[in-house]
């Protein structure tokens, strides 16, 4: 599995609004998985949750996380990163889920009366497959 | 999150060929995760997998899965399974794979010189989103 930087076609595909699940780990060693927008953000991953998610407990106890984005329309083609989240802030104006609302939707978020924090995950190892293929 | 047994609209959309994604812990405690075939056989999820699979080594080391299926064309509604591998078999008939890629694709599966291993799932937790919130 290569290690980060990722190669140019690769970070093509991950610029993409594509479908992603993100996994962390519970306390317990448990792996709990969900699907996320994500949006790379120079070398790093932004990813953004509600405030009162426990993901937010687990990555402040574990930070190590996975993310898999599958190609729109064409899963077979899917990138896997491994990493970990190396900054965790809030997000009071909204600002970054703004950002990824916008990459996949177009439009700002539409529920703005919860609080928000942003996750930026630092990638060490990545897997593609199909076109995505190293 | 609610505990299994699923109930009949979240069955009904996992039954679906749905783009999905697994994660296993690999033993140093880092998530990995990779897009998947599964298939609903009972109440259990089977998935299978190249025998050279890393994924293996994991799975026999700490058999703790999450599993998340999008919806194929409105990946908002997604649901996430949490539970273990309860039972890893030898697919040396290709039975297995062949019933995964029949659900997906219609057909058998394309690669018949590689040995596969099967991985039944046994639910703990489920969560579903959108159409499938609980």
């Amino acid at each position: 599995m290569p290690s980060a930087p990722l190669p140019d076609d690769v970070s093509a595909l991950l610029a993409q609004p594509n479908p992603a699940v993100i996994t962390t780990v519970r306390p317990d060693g448990q792996p709990v998985s969900v699907a996320t927008w994500y949006l790379m953000d120079g070398d790093r991953i932004l990813v953004n949750m509600d405030e009162g998610r426990k993901r937010l407990d687990y990555l402040r106890a574990d930070p190590r996380v996975t993310l898999t984005a599958l190609k729109d329309g064409d899963w077979y083609t899917h990138v896997s990163v491994q990493g970990r989240v190396v900054e965790l802030r809030e997000d009071p104006d909204l600002v970054d889920i703004d950002r990824l609302s916008s990459h996949y939707t177009g439009k700002p978020y539409s529920k703005r009366d919860r609080g928000r924090v942003s996750a930026w995950i630092e990638v060490e190892r990545w897997h593609g497959w199909g076109a995505a293929a190293s």
